[in-house]
Formats: C-alpha cells, sequence, structure tokens
C-alpha cells in the first residue's frame, strides 16, 4: 500500500521524520512511501502550495500522511497561494470530508490541561467536523455596497445531500462507541443551520439506538469547558468544528498530543496532526511528534486495516509516557528525536 | 431619564422583580420605569414577540433594562414569531451594535470555575462583540440546487463602515483599559475577515498607543482556555463574537455572573445578563438574579451618566458574595429574593 508522505512547513519535516523512524521500528509491514512538497514549502520550489505532482501523488496515494502548513514569509501572498490553500485544496479535490478528531486525555497528562484534573480526565468525545462545504467553499469576494463602499462576502450554504453523508458518519462513530450523538448548529439564526437540523433528524431515523440531541454552537462552546464530559460524539459544519475541535483539543491538555484523520466515503485519509507549523520553533528539535505519531496509527486504523499495529504504537505512546517522556510542551526537556526514541523503546 | 423594562419570557420577571428592588435600595434618583411585554410573553400576549408598543418604548427610553427571552413552547413557531427575533429585532432597529461583555471572576468565586484557579482569577477581559451584521443579518433562506436537493444558505457580509465604528468602540475600550486589543477573524479562509482585518488596520493609524494584534478564531477559542490572561479587549464580529463571548464568560465562572451591555453610537444601550431564560427553574425562586443587577450597574455608567451609583451597586454584589451569598449556580442554596436582599443589606 502507497502511503503519500507530505511533511510541509516549519516542524513539519522533524515530526514526520520521527514518526517514520517509530512505524519502521514497529516493523509495520507492506508499506511504501512516496514523498512530496506542500504548503509553503512547495510554493518556494514549485510556485504552487499544491502543485500538480503533489496533488496526483496524493490521488494515487492509498492514505496520506501530513505534518503541517504555514509560514509567515507567505502572508502577503494571494489567498490562493498561500499554505492554508494545500490542506483546503486536499479535502476539496480527494472529497475528504469527514474529519475525525478525537479529544481524550492521557492520565499522565492531567496537570497539562488549564481545566481542573477532575473536569479534564472526564474528557472523552470525538468531533466530526464536515470539511468540504459550508462558507469555507462557497461564492466569496469583494464588492462595493450601494454606497460605494468596500464590503467583503462569503455565502454560507449546506446542502441535504452534504448534511446527510456527515450525518451518517456522525451517527455510525456514535455507534462505535457509547451511542449519544451532540450535533451542534445555530438553528435559530441561520437557515443553513435549520436545514442541517432537519436533515439529521431525517437521517437519525436510521439509527433508532442512537441518542440523538441539538445544541446551539455558543452554548457548545461553554459546555465544552463547563462539563466536556457529557459529550460522547459531536458532528458539526466546517466553521464550527473549526472553533469547537481546537477548543476541545485544548481542554484535553497540549494540542502537541492530538491527531486527526480526515476520510473520504471510501475512508481513504488525510491524517495530521491538529497543531500548526510553529515557525517559532522549526528545526530546533523542540516540537512534540507524538500527535503525528498518533495521527499514524489513525491511518493504520482507518485507512490501511492494521488495527493492530495501531493499537500497539497507541499502547508503547501511553508507555512512553507512562515512563516519564515529556517534551517542553508537556512540561519537560525531550527534544523531538528524544521522544521519537521513547515511543521506540517502549514498542 | 425614562428606562423600558422587558422582563421577557422563564427567570426573567423575577430577576428583574429582585434587580428592580436593589434599585430602589440604592437611592437612585431621576429613573422612571415603564414596562412591556417581549419574547414568548409578547407573542402569546400580542401575537408577536416585540410588537409595536414594545419596540416603540424600547426606542422613546433612555435605556433598555432587559430579562431573558426563550421559550421551548414556541420552537415551532416560524422563525420570525419565536422569542430570539426579539432580541435581534431591538439590536437592529435601534441600532445597538456593540455588545460589550466584561469576563472576570470575582475572587470569592474562583471555585465556581472549571478552569485551575491560576488561570481563572487571571481572566480580566472585554469582549467587544458587533451586532448589528453578519451572517445574523444578510440575505438567508432555503433553495435547490441544479440537482434539485434542498439548500440553506446565509449570506455573510460586512462593509467598511461597519468594521470602523466596532473597531473604534474596540480601541476606545481598550484605552480606557490595558491598551491592548486583540481583533479575531478568519482571514486565512474569509473574504469578509480579510476586508474586517484590513479596515481594523486601518482605523489602528488612529490608536498607535494600543497595542492591536490579530488572531484567527480557532485559536481563539483555544486561547481562551488555554491562557485567558493574555487578553484585555477582544474585538470580532456577531457570529464568532457569540461564540467566543459565551465560552469566556463560562471560563469566568457561573454564567449567572455575567452582564452585558449593546449599545449605539450615542450610548443608549440594552442591557441583560448573558444567560437565558431558564425556563426549567422559572417562577421558583431559584436563578441567581445578580448578572441582572450587575446589568443595570452597566446601564447606570454607560446610558445613565451615573457612575457612582453603579460604583455602589458593583461594590455591593462584591460585598455580598464575601459575606457568603451563594445561590445554586454557585454551590449554594439561596433564592433570587435572598440573594437581592443580600445586595440590599450589602448597600
Ligand atoms: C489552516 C486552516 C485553513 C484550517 C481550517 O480552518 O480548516 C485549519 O484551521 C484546520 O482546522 O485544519
Ligand atoms: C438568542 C440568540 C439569537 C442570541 C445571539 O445569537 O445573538 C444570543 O445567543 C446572544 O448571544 O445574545
Amino acid at each position: 500500500m502507497l502511503v503519500a508522505l507530505l511533511p510541509g512547513d516549519g516542524i513539519g519535516p522533524e515530526i514526520i521524520a520521527a514518526t517514520m523512524r517509530v512505524l519502521e521500528a514497529a516493523g509495520v509491514s507492506g508499506l511504501t512511501f512516496e514523498q512530496a512538497p506542500v504548503g509553503g514549502a512547495a510554493y518556494k520550489a514549485k510556485g504552487h502550495p499544491l502543485p500538480p505532482e503533489t496533488l496526483d501523488l496524493a490521488k494515487r496515494a492509498d492514505a496520506i500522511l501530513f505534518g503541517a502548513v504555514g509560514d509567515p514569509n507567505c502572508d502577503a501572498l494571494d489567498r490562493h497561494l498561500r499554505p492554508e490553500q494545500a490542506i483546503l485544496g486536499l479535502r476539496k479535490e480527494l472529497e475528504l470530508f469527514a474529519n475525525l478528531r478525537p479529544a481524550k486525555l492521557f492520565p499522565e497528562l492531567a496537570d497539562a490541561s488549564a481545566l481542573r484534573p477532575e473536569v479534564a480526565t472526564a474528557i472523552d468525545l470525538v468531533i466530526v467536523r464536515e470539511t468540504n462545504g459550508d462558507v469555507y467553499f462557497g461564492e466569496k469576494g469583494h464588492r462595493k455596497t450601494a454606497d460605494g463602499l468596500r464590503e467583503g462576502y462569503d455565502v454560507m450554504s449546506y446542502n441535504e445531500a452534504e448534511v446527510a453523508r456527515i450525518a451518517r458518519v456522525g451517527f455510525e462513530t456514535a455507534r462505535a462507541r457509547r451511542g449519544k450523538l451532540c450535533s451542534v448548529d445555530k438553528a435559530n439564526v441561520l437557515e443553513t443551520s435549520q436545514l442541517w437540523r432537519d436533515v439529521v433528524i431525517e437521517v437519525s431515523a436510521d439509527y433508532p439506538d442512537i441518542e440523538l440531541s441539538h445544541m446551539y454552537v455558543d452554548n457548545a462552546a461553554m459546555q465544552l469547558v463547563r462539563n466536556p464530559g457529557q459529550f460522547d460524539v459531536i458532528v458539526t459544519g466546517n466553521l464550527f468544528g473549526d472553533i469547537l475541535s481546537d477548543q476541545a483539543s485544548m481542554c484535553a491538555g497540549s494540542i502537541g498530543m492530538l491527531p486527526s484523520a480526515t476520510l473520504n466515503s471510501a475512508n481513504k485519509g488525510l491524517f495530521e496532526p491538529i497543531h500548526g507549523s510553529a515557525p517559532d520553533i522549526a528545526g530546533q528539535d523542540k516540537a512534540n511528534p507524538l500527535a503525528t505519531v498518533l495521527s499514524a496509527a489513525m491511518m493504520l486504523r482507518y485507512s490501511l486495516g492494521k488495527p493492530d499495529d495501531a493499537d500497539r504504537i497507541e499502547a508503547a505512546v501511553a508507555k512512553a509516557l507512562a515512563n516519564g517522556a515529556r517534551s517542553a510542551d508537556l512540561g519537560g526537556a525531550m527534544g523531538t528525536v528524544a521522544m521519537g526514541d521513547a515511543v521506540i523503546a517502549a514498542l
């Protein structure tokens, strides 16, 4: 099976390198890797954040292991040339519409959360975020008002097919867990949300075993602080999911620990840590590679049919933490390479 | 000076009654009060959540003291008849465009926050939220896609005049505090945000003394959990402000403690607790009235030119808490009336 390796910018190459060493030490069989540039690195090398060769590799591959994109030197570029467009382009071109972000605190890291330990350790949820629609991909631009004022606009929308397919991922995810699905919207203000809510309710007819609830996004942002333990699976749109999943990650401790998967309908996926490219510490052997290692484990489980290898790697991460492995974000002093070594030793 | 009293639904009448007793005990002079129905209560009495008489009173008044709206029995009504439309209608009709939400933990209540005490006590910020534009008030509706699918849509937009006037409120608010303004947007994806950011930067030329920064909304949601003490004033649009201000409130402890003001350009305002109508405890003398009492203090300060009375009431609330006054949301057993009495005793 072919894995596309897209290290990207900033700390991307380091954390991918550490992850590759872990995969090798774990002796995962039958994988071949092919690498390509993406993000700011690709813009510098080829003039585009998602060059045709990179997109082509991503399409041919069975799964994509992604580092991070983002480069402050690219901030002044036209929007379509900025590093972030690579991740938006991959999601759209490959129809990767279901972004899964588990948020769970490793008990060893209870001290790393800003929440009280008893609140933080209760977190065990998955956010299922739609990533092919919403205000991200609608018509957008600048125009003049009737009075000649500059105006920026973006059209938010969802159609019933888009909502139904992500709702099904939400229900299925809940079925494999504790059976509770909370759909988050802003139906008291937005027509897009009203359609979202209507369709989620229609789809729920096929999942009588799942306990469905609805919550407004402002309330959800509050509840994720007040009592995150109440959630099992949250399903929501692209924009609300962007905000809530970052918030939930932080509730669950260091952002250096959390993986994500973005899947298409055939379970082909892009796997990446939820953190960014951290240009301030790039190339200094300071970044925590564990979110990327855990993303690789998700890849083995979701896209490559190797759940046993995934389990082994996840267990090794837990053991390394129990043995005291701590990078700077976790209050320790170990570097990227040493953190990778700690996982390898635990394997 | 005329104050429009709009108690609304659920716990609204109780918390307004307690607040009126505090205002009376404080001996605030020169105020007359006129009451009118709003929200679900107004729909039941007059067939509309914001009847013409209520809107007229709100227009005539120098300030509006508002309880809460929201009634589960109205959920099935057409959108334009639901209780929430009253608050959206008042904001729009009276051009109340600047929603100010201070979030600060009373030190006595450090135990009521889900955040670690050392993180929670560092919170001392104001969110300045725009409330006349954004995806709230753009064109919206349901339509069919080319394939005949149902689709919901909402147009997000801001023009330069709308952004400039709320930016000025943000800069002025920062100037009266610690001099730091953080503008929150999603300029890496949204053109509305790009215009927002451009205009905020233009306006900043008039405020060289203010330290301006920009943050993406997903990162802001994270930072409000990780290190809320870093913020002084946050300025943002209607939708992001809705989410972040509820989140920030919860970080600062009980939602039963936090007031808000929504002002027009002449500092006429609507003052309301940030919590909702809490239908589950309505009429049971259980609700905490302090957020409404503190909203009345904001009213005295911002719209009625009585900062000394505002200070006295705020000090009495702090003293009542120091004396041990605790309603159920604060882990105590005191009712609405008793909490009001505790503030009156402290005056
Ligand atoms: C980089 C950005 C465009 C992206 C998004 O908003 O989707 C990121 O925040 C994410 O969540 O993956
Ligand atoms: C009731 C609702 C329409 C309103 C809003 O979204 O603005 C509320 O959440 C608020 O923040 O005042």
